[in-house]
């Protein structure tokens, strides 16, 4: 089944507190090398049929309307055939 | 700047009630076609310097230890050049 994804994340401009939380905590688990963190939010929409462009202009009214806050959010939105195939691939296999 | 992305989703075993609601209040907004949606989380790092396989490793690290939980969640790590190009494209065009 197709797969539509749709990422939100804060406008630059926007202050992070969530981001800046794991910026700090970077360093204090012994990580570093990493200048800035944003958190954002990432939604997997299984749609019924084919994702045709009316689909994904629908997927968009949906960001616009419910998925996101246009005054602080921006969003994008990508058809993802991958994720069924591999979903906890990277995440497995990091413990290596 | 390079960026490398971190996306967390719930495992599909688990369940997702922010997902749910989301799919539930679909219908009610007069959207149709959509048999699933799932919630996750987002991440966009900034690394200082070139993202080399020892970077991905310590990323990798950070989302196993800091960014998700493991027991419930899965994660993928993926280097993003063009995020920084087009943050908000979709989004301000989708209003056209």
């Amino acid at each position: 089944m197709p797969r539509v994804v749709v990422d939100v994340m804060p406008k630059p401009e926007i202050l992070d507190p969530q981001g800046k939380a794991v910026l700090g905590a970077l360093p204090r688990l012994g990580f570093s090398g990493v200048t800035d963190v944003r958190q954002g939010k990432r939604f997997e929409l299984e749609v019924a049929g084919e994702v045709t462009d009316a689909v994904l202009e629908d997927v968009r009214r949906m960001a616009e309307t419910l998925l996101s806050n246009p005054v602080i959010e921006s969003f994008t939105v990508h058809v993802d055939d991958a994720v069924e195939d591999q979903p906890a691939v990277t995440g497995t296999a990091a413990g290596s």
